[in-house]
């Protein structure tokens, strides 16, 4: 009865730790195959220091389903590319403590990184013969992983974002003049999450009236008549940037205010795109405007989760498990939208790892319109399933009731 | 059967539409006594220009009880302060127009300037013989009313606060090394809302380890020595800080990286203290630091509002109505908690509205402790009571529906 260790990886998201809690779940729901569940403690990097948490024992002492509305990496994270040649000795390191603590299957949640790293330990697995599993179990606000549908946590993010838009576009409509407001999303190379801003509009506000995605090339120029011409059509005017937006030659836009841009105590400012979009609509077109970043909070608003997201994160999870059960390994658990259904309809499939890391999904070309400042109806159809459902978060004394992480020492 | 009229001024608040909510409903319930329901849209400076609505037709189009859980300004606001002297004729023509839609009563749900306004009108009208009646109602994020309790919509931004802190703080501690976060919140002169970041703090976590409201006097040199002093006791370390703090001389810290930075077009770069304080920490301790503002949000997160704060806000425009019924004038609705009981108990009284416009309420200084650096346990005594309760916001289709604001014309 071999034990099963679980890791996170990379960026947290509002979803990483149901896909965990999935893992943990399904574990405990076999435990005639499987012995112990154990944690890595900071990911791969931890392990190899022995930073381990026995989750059985977390399991008596707390109550795992909480973990289900918990944002960030209960398991703490790490962003640790193992080398590419498996000749280098961290592998042995890695596979002696596998055997020190007798693990049959492992399961690592994370992006392409992490990906990479189930990659090349199934490989090396291969190569000495171990009969031990390694299976990936996709999470990233980014939706960039191939092979898959959508990723788990990017349906919490837009609902976070969509949400949250609603909010602001209220606010920022309540006085009688001209104002712009910029709002800068998460996405340095792929513009899925800022796209999801389109869904916070409604038939009373066309707000955000302009989404612009690091896919296309940003021109400053057009950008102010873009602005201008959406003041023609109501006061308060919305704008959402990815923050890694980029002109022609491919400078980042927030690199325009940081060439001549020093502070106080002789530094290079490193304000982002849209602090520089604020300060080129105040100087251009002369109204009021804001700029807000949305930063953290994109990845990690529990109560703002999309249950859908939720849901789909913990079915990852479990369906991680059941392969590596069946004898599955170099693995990832991937989501398949049912094509000929009307209803969505999400099923589990696995894809090979190697096939999935160090790609990058890009936003469909063809769903960017009106040059560059819109996003085509089809998208809607992609991501409306996606953020339904609302999460209820457990709440005492007026304050969100969180999982006390793993890397806080708990037992 | 004379008609009412309300308005609302100054920033908006995710309360501040419970009080509208408050007023309507309570103008509903004595149809009897009151005819029309009108609101002011873009407060006095839209009345002026005869920009109103027919909340009574307005009622029977849409539900209204939307409006308690709606975030922003519903009536659009204003920032319009009437002149000093009651000769200037702005004053015969709002009384004109008073008398035009035969106004019994007047409304004026804000803070500060709006409480000013509702005493230069009430003075004016005693002035000219007028038996139209006067009654603010509080709100304001900033809790720096004097008179009163505490303001409605303070306690939702703190449970916003406090709430998302609890997010950041868990996804800020997922690295294994150390890293420092750096909270900006809203509070040039008064730092209750900043206040609010140790509501977040829980068994597991001492985070936000430094607080610094602009009550104080910030030294940069110290604030690095804390700093330090705060990552020797744990890895992550989260300080939050009021967007006004300012040096002994009462130079605002946001001015210190201000002098010399300049952005790509030749501008001055407008960065909050959080972006100085994120540079200083890279240059001095040389560790991870990010900073984040929490901005807009902070005042109209209607998913994270406090149930009593909505509560409270609602039955504050409630009895500003039964005031005017009452033939008070001149006067604000305040909250009282009774200090006699042990329990949390809240009364309204009414305050004369000369007293309290134009004062601010600072942050007490001995709930300011261990040199500026944190918060006072008798500030949980007093605040806690202000973020119990959650509020169900209406869902449809995965999204939030707010009520149709009176200043995107729905009739």
């Amino acid at each position: 009865m071999k034990n099963i260790i679980v890791g996170q990886s990379g960026g947290p998201t509002s979803a990483i730790n149901a896909s965990l809690y999935g893992v943990i779940a399904e574990a405990f729901d076999h435990s005639e195959e499987i012995g112990h569940v154990y944690g890595m403690v900071n990911g791969i990097e931890g392990f190899l220091q022995d930073n381990i948490i026995d989750l059985t024992k977390y399991a008596k002492k707390y109550e795992i389903s909480y973990m289900k509305n918990t944002p960030s990496s209960f398991l703490g994270s790490c962003r640790f590319k193992l080398p590419e040649s498996l000749e280098e000795e961290v592998y042995g390191q890695i596979f002696e403590k596998l055997e020190k603590y007798d693990i049959g299957a492992f399961v690592y949640i994370g992006g392409n990184d992490s990906m990479d790293t189930v990659a090349k330990l199934s490989t090396y697995a291969a190569k000495i013969g171990s009969s031990i599993r390694f299976i990936g179990v996709p999470k990233t606000i980014d939706n960039d992983l191939v092979m898959t549908d959508h990723t788990p946590g990017y349906g919490s993010t837009i609902k976070y974002i969509a949400t949250t838009l609603r909010e602001i576009i209220l606010d920022a409509g309540v006085y009688d003049m001209p104002v712009v407001t910029i709002v800068e999303l998460m996405g340095r190379h792929a513009g899925w999450v800022t796209a999801g801003s389109v869904l916070a509009r409604t038939d009373y506000d066309k707000n955000p009236m302009l989404v612009y995605l690091p896919e296309g090339d940003f021109d400053v120029d057009q950008f102010i008549e873009d602005v201008k011409k959406a003041l023609t059509v109501q006061n308060s005017v919305v704008v959402c940037v990815s923050e890694g937006i980029s002109d022609k030659e491919g400078v980042f836009i927030c690199e325009y205010g940081d060439d001549v841009a020093v502070d106080g105590f002789g530094h290079k400012m490193l304000a982002g795109c849209g602090k520089v979009l604020e300060r080129l609509v105040k100087d251009k077109i002369g109204c009021k405007c804001r700029s807000i970043e949305f930063n953290l909070s994109q990845r990690c608003s529990a109560n703002l989760a999309s249950l859908s997201d939720i849901t789909e994160a913990e079915m990852a999870g479990r369906f991680g498990v059941k392969s590596a059960l069946n004898g599955e390994t170099g693995k990832m658990a991937a989501l398949v939208r049912d094509e000929n259904s009307d209803e969505y309809k999400l099923d589990m499939a696995l894809v090979d790892v190697t096939e999935v890391c160090n790609q990058e999904k890009k936003f469909p070309e063809e769903w960017i319109t009106d040059n560059g400042t819109n996003i085509a109806e089809e998208y809607l159809a992609y991501a409306m399933p996606l953020i339904q459902g609302e999460c209820q978060v457990p709440y005492e004394n007026g304050l969100p009731q969180y999982a006390v992480p793993a890397y806080k020492n708990p037992l």
